[in-house]
Order: C-alpha cells, then structure tokens, then sequence
C-alpha cells in the first residue's frame, strides 16, 4: 500500500497513489512559475523539495512540464520513485514541510507548452448521435468510421488552463432556411468533455509509434472541454473540418495524472465490430481501455456521467493512427479523445446530444432550462479512476466561465 | 532607387529591395544557428554585423527569427531601415564586409519556429476543380465557399525546410470499388504550390485583426508545398477534414520575403461575385492582392506557371476571418493560401488538377509520364513579384524529393 507522513485522508482524489504533476505561482512570488505535485490539500514544491532533499534536479526546477516530458519514460520512472520515497519516508518530513503549500492558496497555470493539438472522435455514441441528429436518415457513422480512428488539428494556441474565461465567439452562422450567413455571437455555444493525452518523449520524422509503444510516448492525462460552437461549425466545416467553431478556446485540467497512476483504470476496451488494420489490432496487445467516471456540471448541478471505458478506440490506437504516416511527436503534443458520450442519455458528454440538438431542453434546479450555453454558465468537468487498494484517482477539474 | 556597395547584378531575385531574412549555419561552426539576410550572392550575418558598426541587437543576435516576430511592425521597420543604410552607404564597406558568407557555401534552416499552422482553401480555380474532380454532377464550390476562406488546422510540428527529403507516408487507402480499406505506401502523392503568411506581433485571446491591421501583425511571406497524399486524404476526411494526408511533411521556402519588400506587387483582388460580410469586405481598404509569379517544376522540368494574384481571398481576408472568433495569434503563426491554381491547365498548382485526377498524364523530357510523384521526384517551386523599377523580388526556392 501507498502511504505518506503527510495526513491525507484515505478518500482523497490526491492520495499518494496519484501524484499529478502541475505547474503553479504562490502569492509571495506571482511571476514565479514552479513544478509541483498535488498531495491531499496540499501542493509540494518540486524543485525545492529536490534540493531540500539533496537531490537538485534541472527537470524540476522549472517553470513548465516540458522539460520533464522531453526527458522520457526512464526518468519518469525515476521521478516517481524518488517522490513517492520523499512522501513515505517519514525522515524525509523536516527536510520536505517547508515545501508543502496549501493546494488551495496557489495560482494554477497550463501545466506544459501545447506543441501541436489534435482532437480525436473516438466514441460510437457520440459519432452516431451526431450522425443521427444532422444526417437523419442515412447510416449514423461515416463508411470509414470502424477502421480509422477519425481526428483532425485543432490550435494549439488557444489551449487555456481551467478557469480562463471564455468569451462567447462571433462567426458566421447560417442555418438550412436562412437565405444567407449573418454574422455575431454563437447561439449555440457547446461544450465536449474529453479525456487528453499529453505525449513527452518526441519521435523523429518518418517513424511511426507502434500500440506497443504508447507508455515509452505517453506522459499522462488530462481532461479536456474543446468548446464548440454548433452554429459556427455547421456552417464552415464542409470540406476540410471544423475551424472558428472550435478554435476559441480549448480549456485542460491543471494536473496531468500520470500514466502509471492509471493501472487499476485499465481495462480492455469494448469489442470491436469491424476487424482492424493489424497497426491498429490491439486483441493481443495490453489493453489501454480506461474506466474514468467523469461528471459534467453546468452551473453546480450534475447533468451528465460519461464512462469513458465505452471509448471504441483508445488512446494507444489513436497515437498509433496519428504517427503511422511518419508523423513525428514532440514533447507537449496533446491528444484528445473527442467527446466522450455513453449509451445512456445522461451519460452524453455535449449539449447537443443531451438536448438532442435543442429539441429536450436540460431542467436546472432554479427552474431555467438550457438547449446550449448562456452567458455566466459555468461548465465544470471532473473525473476519477480506480486506484489501489479501493482508493480513488482524481483528475481534479476543468472548468470554465462563458462570458459575453 | 535602392542601392547596394556590394556587387549585385539589376536582375538578382535577392537584390537591395528584397533582403528576405533567413536562418543559417556556416561550415566552420555547423552548430551555431545564425539570422541572416540575402543579399546577390551573399548572406550577411545580421547579429556580426550589427556588432560590427556598433548597434549590436538581442533580435538579431539570435538563432530563429522568432525573437524579431514578436517585436513588431515598428521595431522590423527600424531592422529594415539599418539593413538598407549599412548595404547602402559606402561607409559601411570595411566592416560589414566580414559579416558577408557566400550564399551558396551556409546551410538554410527553418527560418522560425512555427506556432499553429493553418492552410487555406482560397483559390477558386482549385476549389473548383477538385468539386469536379470529386462530386461530378454537382456544384463545384461548396455553399459557403464564397462567404468565408475556408482553412483548417494543420501540423505545426511536421513543416520543415526545403530540402527535407519528403517519406512517401504509409496510410489507409480504399478506393470507392474496393470492399475494404488497405494499409501501405501513399500511390498518389501529390504536391500542392502554396504561398504561406509569418505572423509576427501575436495578439490576445478575444481580440480579432481587422482588415486593415494585417500589416501590423504579418511580419512576411515564404513558399510552401502542402504535400498530399490524395488516397489517404480521400478516405480519411469526411467529416472532420484532412489529417494524416497532409501532416507526414510541410515544406517552406528558407528566405522570409518581408511584406515591405512587396509593395510593387500589391495588386486588387479580383471581383467577388458574392457581397461579403462587414469583416471580409475589402472594397474600400488596401489592396492585399500579391501579383507573386509562381513556378513548379518536377526533375527540373517547368510543369506549371501559378498566379496568385487570381486567389479570390486574400492573405488580409484570412487573418480577419482567422481571428474573428477571438482566436490569438503568437509570433511564428503560419498560415497558407492553399493551392494556387489559375484558369489555365498549365497555371494548376497540384498534380491532382493538371492531370485532371490522373487522366491526363504529365508528360516529361525523358519520356516518362507522371500521375502523382514516384519515388526519387523532386519538386521545386520558385517565385518572383514586381520590385521598383523594373526588378524583380525573389523568394528562392521549396524544393523536396520524395523518398521511399
């Protein structure tokens, strides 16, 4: 068992078992950005603790994750190691307390450099749902849909941390019956909740990451909600995908949960229907199905639950998809899982299916309904994961605040 | 008239009105990465040679163009002004005259380190071909083309320098007869001639660029060639857009033409036969039509003449409508015009159009035909646009030959 010298409650989403990484600035030094790791209600200072420890390290002591992540697997083992040795070791408390900070008194910051961003579509439930509600009548999913996990670029300059307003886009709308596109403010402002991945060890151009690869690739994972503006979309994405709907804002969880924080998450993903190229047949392969639980709120009341254990594809096929063209990675790139939508109907993780595209208006507790976002509504993701000994890994939130 | 004490002949592509800014290394310190401009025959080092009269500059002094991007408009004015005094004025000989490598003896590099990467969709001519190449029958131009440029994300971290070697990508083809998609090499690899836009002065999220603030935030402009694998891409975009036919390899042109040097190529757009809206509507504004004579050759052999100036939106337009939904900018943002095709079949910039979808093989002097590129083509692309006084502006060249 996973234990600590710090008192962390047994239920915490920031057990022992977890340790995520994140970046953060703590009222005295605001300009001063710092790795650290969350642990129970408190956030250790990791660049500090190194060198309180004896053992300075050029990785930590730095003002984002990138550093970290270009490093590799190898390190990241070695990192882990040595923090869940400081944590446990109760001699190591007089020399690590005064790296403690209250989790609750530190400013949060995007926890790396977004090199390049690519979004994925990888639920059934939310691709047929999709199809259902803007192609009625003809197959819900696209003919290559069950070969290929489908992702496109989305931008990676305006990936936010949680909590970073976001400002309602302008764009050209135009809806089937309107003559002509106007121009102004989304009326149908969205939200996706997705999972993210963030890849640190690069490759070179030319190689491909084979699904027997992803752990040496992947870092960790975040939660993503890649706002979506429904009406903006609709109308531009004919022929080459979606672009002003979605490159507003894409807001992140602050702590990226490491990879080896999630083996109690793995499960075998569901079973596929269609048999899949052999770069993509993961039926041997170590399974990289994850039972996350996420909660979607909107304004405090809990409106939706995806499992994202019912993902068709997971995140090893997609790194394998994305780089099988000789694609190179580089430390930072993140990839998200699309939206993650369940079978149930409060288990869909967008507006436009929980409403079925505005027809089933969500009934919030002050009696106001929604079809898609009003200004001031707050959106908020969490999510958690199986851990050790019946505990609890948490992915702590993503929120974000629409305004005008 | 824009004069020089340096030998340089009337008709150089890279005469004193030009100074494109590039990045380089010398043989004698191969891993020292260095900015320069090209002047005649030469590079002059900029950093050397700011210290060499005295104004040494941090900007200058650096090792990508980003630096020098993120000043902006007034501070690349001033750069410009010093550049043209110290190649213009005599005085200046003796010690600039050590700052000056040949061009043809220094190693081009990726001038900047390219933030988000969009491409565009802006020539009618192309749109139009490939609707009919792809959905004969129907319209050609998708309804919206004509009220926005239709762009989407791609690959930031796969664009490279010309002279890249281009691996044919591996990928997922299936041809509308073949019951099931197939894995291996890419048999339609294509080129696509592209002129592409630096951003410099970035901006902030929920801020927009207008129209007439184009010249405040593009710094200049360079070749591109959006390689495409056309089997892969067919099978792959709907409905999300390219992703794996387009992200294997990008390639630039290393001599950042600035926008200052292209005055005498500003032409108007030509007419629009759909009213734009507000944001778009360029009627009464600055031209930023750019009459750039683009040339493609495949193993030497001239196989197309581009003109951009027939490019329905313009590089202003783009900025607008990339930034209309709030999007920020950073310095080293690129964004390209995609294809340049003209009304003539030999004014097509990709082999898709000039072989009409491979019915119409491109002949070569060897006697060989070309469909899409095979293994050992090399592809180059140059350019020239007005100057004063009867010269030319050249922006060098993107070549790249495609390996197995």
């Amino acid at each position: 068992m996973t234990t600590t010298w710090l008192a962390v409650p047994q239920d915490s989403p920031f057990g022992p078992a977890n340790l995520p990484y994140g970046v953060f600035t703590a009222p005295d030094q605001p300009g001063r950005r710092r790795i650290g790791v969350a642990i129970g209600e408190f956030v250790l200072d990791l660049g500090a603790a190194a060198r309180a420890v004896g053992e300075p390290s050029v990785l930590l002591d730095a003002d984002s994750l990138n550093p970290l992540l270009a490093a590799g697997r190898p390190v990241w083992t070695q990192v882990r190691a040595a923090l869940t040795r400081w944590l446990g070791d109760e001699s190591y408390r007089s020399a690590l307390s005064p790296c403690l900070l209250e989790r609750d008194g530190v400013e949060l910051h995007l926890p790396f450099e977004v090199a390049d961003y690519v979004d994925f579509y990888a639920s059934e439930h939310h691709a047929s749902n999709l199809g259902r509600i803007f192609r009625p009548g003809s197959e819900p999913l696209t003919p290559n849909w069950k070969h290929l996990p489908i992702g496109y670029h989305g931008r990676a300059g305006t990936v936010v941390v949680s909590g970073t307003p976001v400002v309602r886009p302008h764009g050209q709308r135009k809806a089937p019956a309107d003559p002509l596109p106007s121009f102004g403010p989304s009326r149908r402002l969205d939200i996706e909740a997705e999972v993210g991945f963030v890849v640190g060890a690069g490759t070179e151009l030319g190689r491909s990451v084979p699904l027997e690869a992803f752990r040496e690739h992947v870092f960790g994972v975040v939660l993503v909600n890649d706002w979506s503006a429904r009406d903006i979309q609709a109308w531009e994405y004919v022929p080459l995908g979606p672009f002003l709907g979605k490159s507003f804002a894409t807001s992140l969880s602050p702590w990226v949960v490491p990879l080896d924080a999630l083996e109690h998450a793995r499960v075998a993903p569901p079973a596929r229907d269609v048999e899949p190229l052999p770069y993509l047949d993961d039926r041997e392969a170590e399974p990289w199905g994850l039972d996350l639980a996420l909660e979607v709120r909107l304004n405090g009341h809990l409106i939706s639950r995806p499992p994202f254990a019912t993902m068709y594809w997971t995140a090893a096929q997609q790194l394998a998809h994305l780089t099988v063209n000789g694609a190179s990675l580089r430390p930072g790139d993140l990839f998200a899982s699309g939206t993650v939508s369940g079978p149930e109907v409060d288990s869909r993780g967008a507006l436009i299916e929980l409403t079925w595209n505005g027809e089933n208006p969500v009934k919030l507790p002050d009696g106001t309904t929604r079809t898609f976002l009003e200004d001031g509504d707050e959106v908020t993701i969490t999510a958690t994961a199986p851990g050790p000994d019946g505990t609890r890994i948490g992915f702590g939130e993503v929120t974000g605040r629409v305004v005008p």
